[in-house]
C-alpha cells in the first residue's frame, strides 16, 4: 500500500506569508511549488525549494494563469500561444530555482482555475499538454482523478498521475461535490483519514449518497493553509502510516 | 579578426511591440533576450527564441530588476536574497522557453539599471555572480569592458565577456561619455563602423579627446530600436565583413 | 445633425507606445482614456489628459479587467466585490489625474473583454452599474448600441450613451458581425464615411444582408491604432462636417 | 492635550492578509490606507475604508513607489514625471474608493522607501509636493518630524503634519536611531506609553543618550502588524486617555 501526499507550497509573496511550509514539508511526499504567476516571489520560492530538498520531498511546478491579484482563481480566456508559453516559462523558472536549491522539478500540477478548466476544457487542456511536450515530455502531469484530462494527456503520451482530495465530498459518478453544495468539504480529521485509508487500500471512496465509487488515485492532495488544515494532514499521515501504508512520491 | 555583435531583443510585451527582431537577427551573432522582468511576455519571448534558433544566433538571458513600468531602467535597492533569486528565476524561465524553441541559453547579460549598477557596485555585482554560480557557473557573463565587474566576476571563476558600445563615445580612461554630456552618442553610421573596425583590429578606440585608448572587447553591442539604429547596425556589419572580420558568437 | 466621435487613447505603457494620441485628439470629441489596468502608466495618462484638455476633447474612463499582459482582452471570471472596486479605483485614479490636467472625467466606457461581457452578462453588468452608482450616479455609461446592457443600466437610473462602430459590419438584428466572419471589419474609408453619415442622419445602417436596420447611437467609435485607422477617422470626420453635422461630445 | 494616532492599514492584497485592521481602527484616529502600489487591492481597500468611515477614523492616502514585490521598501530612482503622476494616480484612486465608502481622503502620507527618501532627498520631495499641488493643495502632508521635508513642503504652501514614531529610539539631534543600531526599536509597551505621554505633554522625548530633545509632532505613528504591536498601541491609547489626552485626527 503506497500513496503520495501532495500539498500547495511556496505561496507567500514578498511581505505576505501564506501557509506553513515547514510544517507541511514534514508531512507530505510531494510539494506543488508556486511559480510566481498566482503566488511565490523568487526568493520565497527558492527558500521553499531548499527546505523541500533537505526533507527529500519531491518538487512539482504549480503552474497558473497570470493572476496575482486573483491568486490564480479567476477562470480566464487566454490565447493558446499565451497559455502554452506561460506554462513553459513557469516550469523553466522553477527548474532554474530548483537547480540552485539542489533539487529538480519532477512533475507539473496546474493550479486553481486552470486546474479546474483543463479538467473539462479540451482546448486549454491541449495547450498545457503541448507545453509539457515542448519542454520535457517525460514530466508527469498531476490531474483530477477521473477527469477528461486523464484521457487527453495519456493519448498525448504523457505520464498522468490522478489525485484525490482528502477533504472533499464525492458524488456517485466520482466527481467532486461542488463547493456551493452541502457536503462539499469535510471537516472531521478522523473521517477524512478513514476515507483516504479506504482509497489507498481499495481504490474506492464512499460518495455522499452512501454509494461506493471507484477512484483511481496515486496521490492525495492535502491543504496546509490553516492550523486546522495542517492538523488534518497530520492525522491523515499518522493513520496511513499506522495502517502500514508507505507515503512516497510517485516520482521517486 | 573575429568579433561578436549583440543586441537586445524580445522586448515587446503583450499588445505592445518594440524593435524589429527579425531585422536584427539577420545582423547579429548574439541576441540578449528579455526575460519578462523589464520586457517580454512568454509567447513573444518564445517567438524571438524560435527565430534566433532558425538564424543560428546565440541566445543570452537579458536579466533585469523587476520593473515593467520602468523598463528596468530604474536603479533599485533590492535585498541580496531577492536579487539573487530574481536572476536565477529569469535565466531558468528563458532556459525553459529556449528548450521549447530548440536552442539554449548560452550567456547572461544584465539589462539597464542593473547593468550599470553592477559595473561599479560590488554588493549587487556579487549577487548576480552568486546567482550564476548557483545555477550554472559555466554561463559567461557579458559586462561593460573595463568595469570593476570584470575583476569581481573573474575572481569568482566566471567566464567574462567584455563588450563595447558601437554608438557611444569613450573617454580617455576607457569609460563611456555619460549620456548627459556632448559626444555621448554617435550618430554617423560610417564613423561608428570605422571606430568598431579599429576596435576589432587593434583593440583600441579613439576617445573623445583624440587620444587612443585600449578597450578589450569580445563583443559589440548594437541597437535595433529604431529604423536608424537598424541601419547603423547594418552598416557596421557590412564594413566588418568587407574588411575580412568574422562575426560570430563568443559562445559558439 | 449632431454626433460624437470617440476613440481609445492613453494606451501607451512605460517604454512602449501605442496609437497616435495627438492625431486622434484633433479628430474626436471624446477620448476614452486608459486607466492603468489594461494600458496606460500614470505619466502617460496625464500627458494624454493634458492634451485632451487643450483640445477641448471630453474625457472618459476606459475601465478594464486587471490584465496588462492581455491588454484587457481576456474574458475573466472576477468576483463581484473585486470588479466593483476595480471599476471605482480606475475611475478615481483617472479623476485625480484629470483634475491635475485641468479637466474632469465626463463618462465611463468599459474596455475590451469587459465591454463585450457586460453587453450580455447581467451579473458583471450589474457590478459595473453598481460601481458607478457608488461613486457618481451621474456619470454616463457608454455601451454597445442595442445590447442588453442598455436596459439594465437605464433601469438602474444611469444615463446611457449608445455607440456604433464605424468600421464594423452589422447584422439584420442590429448586432455586430462577429470578427471571425466575413464582413466583420470594413476597410474602405469612403464606404465607412457613407454608412456613418446615414447613421447620423437617419438612425439606420445597412446590414451585411442589404437590409436597413435601426441603430440608436449618440456616439461613433473610431480607431487610431494604425496610420490607416487614423486616415479612416479623418475621412469620416471630413465627410460628417461637409454634410453639416456637428461633431461634439454627448457630455458637453 | 490633543494628539493624533495614525497607523498603516489596508495592506492586505488579494488572497494575502496583513495586520488586523479592525483592531487598529478601534485605537487610532487616522488610517494611512494603502493605494495599491505597495499593497492593497481595490476590494480590500474599499472594505478598510468602509470600516474607517463607520468608526469615524480619518483616512489618508498611503502613497508608495510602484513596488508590490518589495512592499514599497525598495528605494528607487524614478523619473520626476513618473513619480508625480504616480502620486496623483494613487490619491485619486483612493478618493474614488473613499467616496464610494462614504468618506473622503483627508491627508497624504508617503510610505516606506519613498517616505524615507523624501525626508532628505529634495528632488523626489519636490515631486511629491508638486503632485499634491496639482491635485489638491489643501491636502495635509504627513512627514517625519524634524526632517528637511518639513521646510520644503511648508515653503511650497502645504499644510505639514509632523509625526513621531511610538516605538523608535531617538538620537540627541532628534533623528531616529537607525534600525541597524542598538536601541532603534523599543519593545516595552509601558516605556513607549510613558515616552509618548511626555511627547504629547511637553513636546519632548528622551533620546537614547539620556538627553531631552524637542520633537514637534501632531501625530504619533503606531503599528498593527503583529499581536504585540496591537497590544502596544492599545497600551499607549489607554495611557494617553487616562492622562486626559484627547486622541483625535489633525484633520478633524
Amino acid at each position: 500500500m503506497k500513496i503520495d501526499l501532495n500539498s500547495d507550497l511556496g505561496e507567500s509573496y514578498g511581505a505576505w506569508t501564506m501557509g506553513d511550509d515547514a510544517a507541511m514539508l514534514a508531512l507530505v511526499s510531494s510539494a506543488n511549488v508556486a511559480c510566481g504567476f498566482h503566488a511565490g516571489d523568487p526568493a520565497g520560492i527558492l527558500a521553499t525549494l531548499r527546505a523541500a530538498a533537505e526533507r527529500g520531498v519531491a518538487v512539482g511546478a504549480h503552474v497558473s494563469y497570470p493572476d496575482l491579484a486573483g491568486f490564480g482563481r479567476r477562470d480566464m480566456e487566454i490565447a493558446s500561444r499565451d497559455l502554452r508559453a506561460a506554462v513553459i516559462y513557469q516550469i523553466g523558472a522553477l527548474q532554474g530555482l530548483a537547480a540552485a536549491a539542489g533539487t529538480r522539478v519532477r512533475y507539473v500540477k496546474p493550479h486553481g482555475a486552470l486546474y479546474n478548466r483543463i479538467a473539462r476544457d479540451e482546448a486549454q487542456a491541449r495547450d498545457v499538454i503541448a507545453a509539457l511536450q515542448a519542454l520535457d515530455a517525460s514530466l508527469p502531469l498531476v490531474v483530477l482523478a477521473g477527469s477528461k484530462l486523464v484521457g487527453w494527456a495519456r493519448e498525448a503520451g504523457l505520464r498522468v498521475v490522478e489525485e484525490a482530495f482528502a477533504d472533499r465530498g464525492y458524488r456517485a459518478d466520482g466527481s467532486l461535490v461542488p463547493r456551493a453544495e452541502p457536503g462539499a468539504v469535510l471537516h472531521d480529521p478522523d473521517a477524512v483519514a478513514a476515507r483516504m485509508l479506504q482509497l489507498a487500500r481499495e481504490g474506492t471512496v464512499t460518495a455522499n449518497d452512501g454509494s461506493t465509487v471507484r477512484i483511481s488515485a496515486e496521490s492525495i492532495c492535502v491543504h496546509g493553509d490553516s492550523p486546522g488544515a495542517v492538523a488534518m494532514a497530520q492525522r491523515l499521515r499518522e493513520r496511513l502510516l499506522a495502517e502500514g501504508a508507505s507515503i512516497e512520491s510517485f516520482a521517486a
